[in-house]
């Protein structure tokens, strides 16, 4: 008997793990489509099929107003991050849902510790937010750069570590997503939008310079989440070469720790009962 | 010849208009329809027409990344803010849409000025910001509570034209929404919380309390209404009995803005011109 394939094939291992030494993410099929129903189409009307579902689970935790749940997009450009946000979110109600972009810190941030605006910006009670990047930049970055050392950056995954452990203790559910592209893919979808001069603004010059730094940002990236990937906030590596895979997947995961919240409407109000409005 | 209904009668006359002072909310009819397609099926298909044209303006906001557009939402409890939201902006991309509820003032927030919590929230450039209530609870509630004189009322109408004036000035388009319903339609919407258990976390006993005082809160929308619909910052009222109606309604309004702000995509990059990515 064969089985299927499972989310958590995708996982990272855990920190601490034996596994987690092994980990590569080279090893990892950027073109994968394990969760395909088949064709593209199939696929978006899967993702519907999730967004339906995705909606129904956030509405409750809307009406709970006490669980929080945290979804981090993570990625080099061009991986797909807005279009995740737009293909999975599309069918889920705007009105619990925060999308929170981190751009190059403005000068009032980067005096603080690099988790200060990230904090400000957790969900609340009830909330799902999602980061389209986050403070995993802070590890990334300016380890390829130079920025920090490598005594800094373990300290920093630590702090991380120990700031989103406090987070889940605190009622927040976690899920990382790493959307992992090839670096032939990344040409193709940079070409594409130097092609099309509507596109351009979704594009920079200083772009290129990450993708100059590849490898370094694959090894960047490898580290920051093998060091990361915990049991209450686990990352999973998404093969995102496919865009409409790239969804199914994200929002596959997603429902799962929804559904895994036993979400509930809130109970009935005894004052209410039988109450007539004049 | 007959002319079709416009956008516009149902604009509240500009503050210093000589007709202002003839403004009545009483005399506009809470189930007015005069934007259907003539039923309910056919108003879902005309909003669902209308989020398509939303969207793609969007876009161009968020791309352009210069304007800023803010929308009021104001109503009686169950008039329909909650549900404008998740109607008229399902299908708009969530990435440049903020929703920004307010709520009773934290101790935080009460000990400042009224328009601290809400200037911490205006839209930035490029985004899309609809505030579920606003800065109008607070010449709206103490009025009817008594919390503050009819002097103190005037003030913070002009401290909030002066704002709004600001806003505009520095580049905010600003609509205002005021959901009217009759309040026989809120009774049936109540009771038919109070008649759901699986709807009772929508309703709190507390929300009655402003039911009671039904005609002083007409009178104070209007009061406000009158002395805060400007051209930078007009005031809408939307007949909001009908809830597909009421969505069709305030999509309209809003693609009237969007569209009146000729946005566009940002031009092409010279720099990227025949770029070849390796």
């Amino acid at each position: 008997m064969t089985k299927g394939p499972s989310l958590d094939d995708y996982r990272v291992p855990y920190f601490g793990d034996k596994k987690a030494d092994k980990f590569s993410l080279g090893a990892l099929d950027t073109a994968a489509k394990p969760f395909s129903a088949g064709s593209k189409d199939a696929d978006r009307g899967r993702l519907s099929e999730i967004g339906t579902k995705l909606d129904v689970q956030q509405e409750r935790l809307h009406a709970q107003r006490r669980q929080r749940v945290l979804v981090v997009l993570q990625g080099m450009d061009t991986s797909g991050k807005d279009g995740t946000i737009r293909g999975v979110f599309h069918e889920v109600d705007p009105l619990g849902l925060r999308i929170v972009p981190f751009r190059a810190p403005t000068p009032i941030e980067a005096s603080r510790d690099f988790l200060w605006r990230v904090h400000a910006q957790v969900p609340a009670a009830g909330e799902l937010a999602i980061f389209n990047r986050s403070h995993y930049e802070d590890v990334l970055v300016p380890f390829v750069m130079g920025g920090i050392d490598s005594a800094e950056c373990e300290r920093r995954y630590r702090q991380i570590r120990d700031f989103e452990l406090m987070l889940s203790q605190t009622g927040t559910s976690i899920i990382k997503c790493m959307l992992h592209i090839s670096k032939d893919e990344q040409r193709r979808r940079i070409q594409a939008r130097i092609d099309d001069p509507t596109k351009h603004w979704k594009f920079d010059i200083s772009d290129l310079d990450a993708r100059k730094h590849w490898d370094a940002y694959q090894d960047a990236y490898r580290g920051a989440l093998a060091a990361t990937s915990t049991e209450y906030a686990p990352w999973y590596v998404i093969p995102a070469d496919s865009k409409s895979h790239r969804n199914v997947m994200v929002g596959m995961l997603l429902l799962r720790l929804l559904e895994s919240l036993k979400l509930e409407y809130p109970p009935a109000k005894e004052e209410l009962a039988g109450l007539k409005i004049e």
